[in-house]
């Protein structure tokens, strides 16, 4: 029997008011700047709206990157303490930049999620009327968004697109087009105001966010977890999903998304971007992440972290904990030779 | 025993010459433009390469849309009476608009696929040197694939991105930019001249493109074929993932590819695109697909069509087929009382 | 496509009152003698009472054999045109010489199943009371059922085993014991009295037996039946079990029981003997079974027949035939281009 | 995360050449007689030719028992320290009422199972020759496996069975026959002599039996060892069958031997008796029993100890613990949030 560390024994820190394990010094990094927090700008997009809503954008100086890789890099580089970038959406699907970063460059760490609905407003300069709508701009995702009520409304507007919807309200300003769609939140910062809200053709558009930080002691299980990894297979061809899948579901642990993702070396080959109910500390996720870990070339795990939605769990951890617990508890006891005094 | 059309007597015509059956008008459609052919343009896309590589660039004539949904429209309602698009990319991965656009709407039937490797010509002026370059533009998907090359090679210049490469070439030679990452073939299209060819930090990426028309009778089997389908589980936990895979995996049927795709209805509902090895009229591939039709939600069939690339196949058609017939012949003896007279 | 003969398009008969297809004289076989039955005798065996219970017992000759074996062996020579033994028991379970008799020499057809309840009697001759008991007989099956009702009982009488109960009742009727358990039918026919009936520790034992005959066309499905086959792996280790159970699994169809079973090609090395839900008519059984046979190494179909109990199917055939039946018409609406017409 | 005892902290003892844990005197049970060993008799049967092999044989007092039952309840109640009994046959498949006393009364361990060749001699009264043949006797087992030899050799003898094969030879003895067909070794015991040796139809028949103690601490793993234990499936369908083998198919253990058993509930009610390769001391058989403690109503261990095979394992344990030894200091090191410093 190996002497290695054995699973139960790891000391998942109780979880407490102090949070300072997350934040606090490295010593294999040179001081960071965990004061400082970035986000996928410019300035006035969704993103920003998303960071908003967490306690960081109260204690912390937040500063946008200009694409996903930079906010990820300044975490990386130490420039930030942690970063928050788009990773899903109800409607276009994974933002895939977001999945290639975190599954390539040096390890980041998965602290938190946040869901926010999205809907667009039509930011106009002040006094702009529909009648008077000629041009509009916004970030394709949103165009893809507002595409019927368009077709509706704006018939005849040309559309083109801008960098983000943020960059769009910037070229509405400047006179270049007549109006564009972006978050309500915009309209201040670029001196607009919301000729239309709550335009979204889906109805309950929702984008996913999570906050990367360098990675540290993993934060204690809420009960209502996610777990998120990414998997290169062993075997090159897509059947080989069938036995990582096989890992997760012979120990009852609920998958919620699974992308593939191309690996670069080649048409067919994949790696595949997994989230899972449950925190690493749960025998059935850990279970489950050893097997992984025994049947692929290599994978990356990106935290255990409070999931942020509504919805309830479809497993019980606590109740699977248990029966866990109870199983290894009837293996001491057949060891011992007193397999069923109690069972 | 129902009277049902069984599967077997299916007549799939036999491979010949004669292709009329695919190109032939269709009675529940008005007359349409077979001779046309359209493509995710502008002129001088990579799409539009891929294109001249099939005998249908010769016989048809051909006409760029502005988009992968006005592309598929053009055959939806008869202006064309093919349709090409790009569907995935071994660097980008899946090309989502294709994949989501496929999903919906009106069926589409893929009836070929086509595969390109992508390199990236630099695009100037004639007279240009790199020296002179302080700016430099092409689509997103082209920056992500020469940004090594970038680096070291023009570090300096000032990237802004365009709709297409071949937009960002017709603005190199409006003179907005001092040049472009584009198919070398763009040049003489835009007067332009190579500065640098085969770009690409990849080395070896490759674009798969689909060619679609409107659903008709399937070609016959090749023995090297492919088979595409996009299907809805019936449950909405990404678990009943593994159910789908296990029809195709029982019958020894290969997986090429699989993407999740949100269908809409809210963070964490998706639907699979799926590629499996091998071709309807083959009976492994057959009865999966009856196995994901009685297990799913919704499944919608997008072709059998032959492969394009060199790699040999997991497994034998041929020799599945006879499996297969053998099976069913001992059935047969088997409900007569002859079972094992021959076995 | 292959010509081979389409599973679907098999003719099994519609259930009619004409059965004359089941007792016909074959040709590849010398004439028989379809009016005799034999069962697993001596007169008086529990094997005797349940072919009591069918038709056949008014409408045939009944004969007993000395064993198993032979009883299957006057089918196959043409002695007899059925045999009834017994294949299992909710006790003692297997009748493992049914089994293995069944998986080798020339193959042999079920028709039918029977459920007898099992109890016993204790048959003594005439006057004789439980005080004078000094030694009792039975099958050595019978003493495994019966033991503590003897403990209770009988604490000091002594056991020997007889060779049947029938066998046990008339050491008893020529004086060699004081008393023998067996069917309480077997009294009568060795001028013995049952002193005690009704005796059987477990309860509710039941025992089940097959009608055997030489193998012709399969009876209609009634909706209620059961498929039995014998499997030899492809491999040899027993994790070749997995796959088998897969097959009938991903069809959804049940299984009623598995015994693995010694090939006599040394430990280790096993068949394995199945009875599943539905009718080899049923498409899900039919598929299942082709799926079988095309992963084995030999398999041997040993019958579909009605049910004899009164439990209610898992599935439901009815359904999941129009399940299957719905599925092979999309297929031909896909093959046709009309794939999503009425879907 | 739980306080329960870590299955990885079990400290099962290192293998030495003290044994003393395995046969010292247990506090729960009166003192029994660990230097008596008893086996299936009566003398003169495979069984106690097969004990001979043991070094058990030559430091304890050996007796017989009348049956199976009687042999393990002389362990249960403290007459014996151990008991040898059949399990399984290569030609007769599995020793029912070794399965069946195993699964029920209290827990008894296998701490060792033996191999022995199966060949039966021809005992005669000496001066016998085999012209003066007429009757013969045996175990029905002995019959089964020498009747191509009687047909061969003594097609006019008649058979008629005793209780054991060495109750033959004591009748041989006794002038009620004129020879038995029992082990070679017989003979001298009842004074007769050998005529034929060697008689086996199936050639290389093998039985193997187990010693069995009460339970105490597991023997520590010697890398080539089997573990065995009976499972009830929660749900009584015998699809339950495919859950429990997915435990351990998914750890990579791979199975020996898998019967199934009625547990006495009713025809169609199962429990299985299944060995595995490895030991409950190797990681992924203790993570697939921990398995199905946890899918099953009841599970019973009934010991790990070394194979008697010369088989070649299919696993390596002495690798695979060493990748789940891996697997779970991967674990300790996301946790702590030094993933991939070393993966």
């Amino acid at each position: 029997m190996a002497g290695s560390a054995p699973p139960a024994a790891i000391a998942v820190p109780r979880q407490t008011g102090d949070a300072s394990h997350r934040s606090g010094p490295r010593r294999d990094v040179l001081p960071a700047h965990p004061q400082r927090c970035t986000y996928l700008g410019p300035e006035g997009t969704f993103t920003e709206a998303a960071l908003r809503t967490l306690p960081e954008a109260v204690t912390h100086e937040l500063f946008p990157s200009g694409s996903v890789a930079a906010a990820l890099d300044a975490v990386r580089n130490g420039d930030a303490g942690a970063a928050l970038v788009p990773v899903e959406n109800s409607v276009e699907g994974a933002v895939t930049a977001t999945l290639d970063e975190l599954a390539t460059g040096r390890p980041l760490t998965i602290r938190r999620e946040v869901l926010l609905p999205i809907s667009f407003a039509l930011l106009v300069r002040p006094g702009t009327t529909l009648d008077d709508v000629k041009s509009v701009t916004g970030h394709p995702v949103a165009q893809a968004q507002v595409r019927r009520w368009l077709a509706r409304h704006l018939p005849h507007a040309e559309w083109e697109s801008a960098a983000s919807n943020a960059e769009g309200a910037r070229l509405v300003r400047d006179g270049r087009f007549d109006c564009a769609f972006a978050g309500e939140f915009a309209a201040r910062l670029y001196g607009l105001e919301a000729l239309v809200t709550d335009i979204n053709d889906a109805g309950d558009a929702t984008t996913r966010f999570v906050l990367l930080e360098r990675p540290g002691r993993v934060s204690p299980p809420t009960g209502r977890d996610k777990t998120s990894v990414v998997v290169w297979p062993d075997r090159d061809e897509p059947g080989a999903l069938l036995e990582l899948l096989r890992e997760w579901a012979v120990r009852g642990v609920n998958l919620l998304r699974i992308e593939s993702r191309p690996t670069g070396e080649g048409l067919g080959r994949y790696c595949f971007s997994i989230d899972a109910e449950g925190h690493i500390g749960d025998r059935p996720v850990r279970e489950a992440l050893m097997g992984l870990h025994r049947i692929t070339r290599k994978i990356r795990f990106l935290g255990s972290y409070p999931r942020a939605d509504r919805i309830s769990s479809a497993g019980d951890p606590l109740r699977a904990n248990h029966e866990f617990a109870k199983a290894a508890a009837w293996i001491a006891r057949c060891v011992e030779g007193i397999g069923e005094v109690t069972d």
